[in-house]
């Protein structure tokens, strides 16, 4: 019998996550998403089956997941935390790439007494990167410099905006408006991501504008370093539109009334805006992805930098954003039904990434799937 | 007994109209608003008396101006056009800075029937600025070129905006929007105002960006010249912001469904962002205005320049942008009620600088006014 999978979440990613995990009959795969637009892009696809749920109706959500194996939360942000904790509550294993603001490690107790293995942030960035982090720290005695750079864009920057959202439009803008950790000369601290905006010329891409993002996230605890950044890519000319936005007062939730109406300015952005930053039919997409890791061993500098550069899959119309990120999520679920990775608790990939029958096995997984990463250690 | 004017609209200008005309006893002013906190601003002033009356209320409206020997419109430009057109079917004499988009000369006929001297586009640019092209252009047997600089500014520009607005902002607005028409090597062409941005250097003032605004308006029916345009002059950082709230949609008036409520956007932003654009408590601001006409004089070329470059009034608390154009308005006032301009129909204020007496009437108006105006001929 197929081990069922409950994925929460059908939006850009959710849906590669059930085509992947059902392709050739290894999973069954409930659906879950409460737009049914959303469903209706995997309907007809043997061994998944839809399901028009809100995750806020606890007893439909509840009994589903308790009749699955395992879950997926492919969520958005807002509601992702709430979700994962649902689910470790009800004592099921789960896979979350929803990028939620909270702590993930408040839930490693609860985790552990639910003998539940969590693993979280497990998209591209943080996700693959994080694998990448731990892979080349697992081989290091002092770690120096961890820099993460990514990019999900489209192939072709387009005025005005330069750029196509490929995962959840509104998490786009959180990676605007998330003051963004980091640590400088060994202290933490935390940017305004729109305040400097560094040029990078990337080979392949080209000149790009590089922000810093909050994407370490549970790198911040789990590993100790000198410095450690995140910067976010994008076109140039993108970042100065959503300044002024910002400015504007438009990505606040707190709604004026205009005219006599309640109406969060975000809410006006996203109608007006989200539409054009679709992918257009046609359009294709790309994922950069450079980890840098400086550090020593035994005694002596070592400088392991990670780079991928995945492109839009053109023969099954999948987004990189998609393959990347859903490949990696897909490749954590099989470490837990395969028993390669069996730890209760929260785990975020960054273990994955030390523990080296999971890496290796994520990393073939993703070669297979064509996500190349080219390793060089100096 | 005093000579009694209509105002019609009591907001940043219209407030100092009032003041102007009253200081001396020489004029009772029916000062007419709909928003009582406009109103409060000239409460206890002698010889202005505040009406709370809507300009689409016809009857009161028109009891007030039948009431009256003279009108000025202050009004908006969205509502401008049609107030002109009501005061001249009420056979009053009118003095207009509402900027409306239509074509003045659509009234001129009206005008003339009903006997009214209609002085139009008399505020600072479109309004100075042409009296100054008249003045330059009456002295010439061959028009060349006429190019007109203006710029209200604050004094110092502040981020994000590096703007305020010294009149009506929704007027603001339109100036983004409206196609800029020009005349290029003789042809009339029409641009988008924010296309083409100039960099250019004011001294005084510092480094600008120059825009194409739509403020040559009568005088491309007036006037033949080469080349004809008017740019508008901004702080470097603003016109960037106005981008991409324009490209974002927010300047549209159609009301797209948010949470099923109807919110044109034009709304939300004027919610958002015109209280940013208010003059802050002992804020000051300037006035720019740069006119360059070159011809031909007796068979040898000859080039005007006038410059103003005018400052906040701080004995008084007047902004630039209220002296230069409400006094503009407020001797064109004179000249009608003195008898020095009497011609029916429409009149631009090019044909002010064109007839003598109104000109040197107007500017020596202004100087009394320490509006001063530095003229140079090569």
């Amino acid at each position: 019998m197929s081990i069922k999978v409950l994925l929460l979440g059908c939006g850009l990613i959710g849906r590669e996550i059930a085509r992947d995990l059902t392709r050739n009959g290894e999973f069954l795969v409930i659906a879950l998403d409460k737009e049914s637009s959303n469903l209706n892009e995997l309907s007809g696809i043997a061994g998944i089956s839809p399901h028009l749920v809100n995750i806020n109706d606890r007893e439909p959500f509840a009994n589903l997941a308790l009749d699955c194996d395992i879950v997926v939360n492919a969520l958005p942000s807002f509601v992702g935390f709430s979700a994962l904790q649902s689910v470790i509550e009800l004592g099921r294993d789960i896979v979350d790439i929803s990028f939620f603001g909270e702590d993930p490690f408040s839930l490693d107790a609860l985790a552990k007494e639910r003998e539940v293995t969590a693993i979280v942030d497990c998209g591209v960035a943080p996700g693959l990167s994080h694998i990448l982090v731990g892979k080349a720290c697992s081989q290091l005695e002092v770690v120096k410099k961890i820099r993460i750079y990514v990019g999900g864009l489209p192939r072709t920057p387009e005025p005005p905006w330069y750029y196509r959202a490929v995962f959840s439009p509104i998490d786009v803008i959180e990676e605007y408006l998330r003051p963004a950790r980091m640590i400088l000369n060994g202290h933490a601290i935390s940017v305004d991501p729109l305040d400097e905006v560094e040029r990078i010329e990337i080979d392949g891409i080209g000149n790009l504008e590089a922000f810093t993002s909050d994407g370490l996230r549970t790198l911040l605890t789990t590993i100790k370093a000198e410095e450690m950044l995140e910067k976010t890519l994008r076109y140039p000319g993108h970042l100065s539109m959503m300044r002024a936005l910002r400015d504007a007062g438009l990505f606040g939730h707190e709604p004026p009334l205009v005219n006599g109406k309640e109406v969060p300015p975000i809410d006006v952005l996203a109608q007006l805006v989200f539409p054009k930053w679709k992918l257009q039919e046609g359009e294709e997409d790309l994922t950069f992805l450079r980890v840098i890791v400086d550090g020593i061993q035994r005694g002596k500098s070592k400088l392991f930098t990670f780079e991928l550069l995945d492109r839009y899959d053109t023969e099954n119309n999948v987004t990189s954003m998609a393959r990347t990120t859903a490949y990696t999520a897909t490749s954590a679920v099989r470490l837990i039904t395969n028993g390669i990775y069996s730890e209760s608790g929260v785990c975020p990939p960054e273990y994955l990434g030390m523990h080296p029958p999971s890496c290796e096995a994520i990393l073939s997984f993703l070669r297979e799937r064509n996500v190349l990463i080219r390793e060089c250690v100096e």
